[in-house]
């Protein structure tokens, strides 16, 4: 993996990867529009014990904007400025101009419940300089290598001292929320560990304290040795359908061993994660011959200086469908009391997925 | 309040309730399609901490049906059974056909993480047998009378040994996922606590035991003192956007003292609320000139047998949009690390509200 990094004339960094040879941008673009101050603060929920991020500035993010105005576009043109430049590159990562947290966060205003600047990273991950692929579309060594890009992630951010937690993640299709259709994941980096993973975190550290094995581990296992919901069986990672699944077509992938992120894992098994990551990704889209909607997320260990035993990567696929173009809401039972309602057996949906032959290699 | 006990041919419940003379429903009806023996589980999620429910039968639930059949209609018409009859009623509650819990439930599979039976109670609320009306716009005696039927609800199914939680909502609109417009809510009586009035009942707990008083006690009390984002304030109910808003018109509604249930207010308390509950989604549906979607929720003190000094009955609305006819997505912060993302701030919001002028008298 080779990599260049350049800055934007806005002072966001600009980080251009490629497989084969140096990367070679030939400008650091940015288009206009950008708040000339992004601030961001986070307030405490007293009865839900979690932080609530602000940056009023987000309202006014692109949305949805016509084709001819890409601003993942790759281009130099200085009278149609987008945010990544031309030149031979794979994948690019820059800043969010309408970041969640930032580093610049500052003055939090006081409140009834405890305040906090905003403080992380908000990043863009352009996948492809095609606008017209997608994640499951990507030849498979470009897979892998955004498996390294979000390893470097992992690795350049979770240094720094104010970021407890590095979170890539994909929201695909307007019925995830997408506002923006050329090819996309974005990467919070949040100063704390975000709730949902602590929660699975110390679910976990309790299983391995009591069973001396990792819980994740122990799935992943009982997955490949049953098989009723197995979607992929590499020689090192596995995706299923978790027993427990949550949306219809919800799927798992990890490692068989408690690797605790992308950046732990040798060559051999991020070109099995890869695999895994793209044969989901195409049974889905295959599976109703429709692209699916999806909410995609990486949970990997903390970043927080503690040691992290019972962290074990995996990423959680959300299809955002019940039936063929049919939205799964998240409506009482869900939002109000966090109690799941399925409406199918995630055995019947994996039989679905593992009928549909699809082949990563082409 | 008067109230009306039927039996439905297929066995289920239905329960009339009028204000001014005892109902007289003229038949118990039920259409057909009905699945012959609605069955249920949960499964035990490890890694979550938190129970799944899982009732197969759901997926053929009617759909936004065409409004020349509409099965929450008052009708007796054996050629077109419905499930609600003709005579005299305001409000009517029957178990749902398709439950997502029910005391019918047996032999729960054997998997690789712990089962369960999906007990319980779900039960549709027919808010009126006016199919055109909403919750926000019936009278105010409309609203109170539905108030004693929550709290009846409450009392009765409160009192089941295997029912820890009664839990009432609405999800209105068809961005909220509601596949039926005859305006109703819906409840439903889990056999366990869920995992969010849970965590919320925990943090009260212990604030309760640290502080001497209640957290929401001391929220409301501060929201009606400060009145930056106060949306009614009674003499016994206050309703406000919490200083932590996670969706743009997040509004809570909830008496000044720590009341555990809408079964504990008494009736001045109870007309309050509902003036308060009225005020708040006039104003929702007024702010844009449209009706707005939302999740609406009530959160009381379990019905599990123990005490709870530290609940508070309260209502969370969930409004859809966070601009006007553009949903808030849960996406990958929200649903993958259980970050809530704003973009605009509840102060700012609380200024549109309170700009808003409704009558809830006429």
């Amino acid at each position: 993996m080779h990599r260049q990094r350049l800055t934007k004339p806005d002072g966001r960094p600009l980080l251009l990867y490629a497989r084969n040879a140096p990367p070679d941008g030939r400008c650091a673009p940015s288009p206009p529009g950008a708040p000339p101050h992004p601030n961001a603060h986070l307030r405490w929920h007293p009865l839900r014990g979690e932080w609530v991020a602000y940056a009023g500035h987000r309202q006014n993010r692109t949305f949805l904007p016509p084709p001819e105005y890409n601003p993942l576009a790759a281009s130099c043109d200085p009278a149609n400025p987008t945010e990544v430049p031309d030149g031979r590159w794979d994948v690019a990562v820059f800043e969010n101009m309408f970041p969640t947290l930032t580093a610049a966060a500052h003055d939090p205003p006081a409140l009834s419940v405890p305040t906090a600047e905003g403080r992380g990273v908000c990043e863009v991950v352009v996948f492809t300089q095609d606008a017209k692929a997608s994640l499951a579309m990507l030849p498979l060594w470009h897979v892998e290598l955004l498996i390294d890009v979000w390893a470097d992630r992992y690795d350049e951010l979770g240094r720094r001292d104010e970021i407890a937690y590095v979170f890539p993640f994909e929201n695909r299709g307007k019925d995830a929320g997408v506002t923006l259709h050329h090819p996309h994941g974005q990467l919070y980096a949040y100063p704390f560990v975000p709730p949902l993973p602590a929660r699975e975190l110390a679910l976990q550290a309790a299983h391995l304290q009591e069973h001396g094995r990792g819980l994740l581990e122990e799935m992943v296992a009982a997955e490949v040795a049953g098989g009723a919901r197995l979607i992929y069986g590499g020689a090192h990672v596995a995706a299923f359908l978790p027993v427990c699944a949550r949306y219809a077509f919800e799927v798992w992938i990890a490692p068989h061993r408690p690797a605790p992120s992308f950046l732990a894992l040798d060559p051999s098994e991020r070109r099995d994660f890869a695999a895994a990551l793209k044969t989901v990704l195409m049974k889905l889209d295959a599976v109703w011959g429709e692209p699916m909607p999806y909410v995609l997320v990486f949970h990997q260990a903390p970043t927080d200086g503690r040691p992290h035993p019972e962290a074990h990567l995996h990423a959680e696929i959300y299809p955002s469908w019940r039936m063929r173009g049919r939205l799964k809401y998240l409506a009482g039972s869900e939002l109000g009391a966090g109690v799941f309602t399925a409406d199918t057996l995630p055995e019947e949906r994996a039989r679905e997925l593992q009928a549909v032959t699809v082949d990563i290699h082409v």
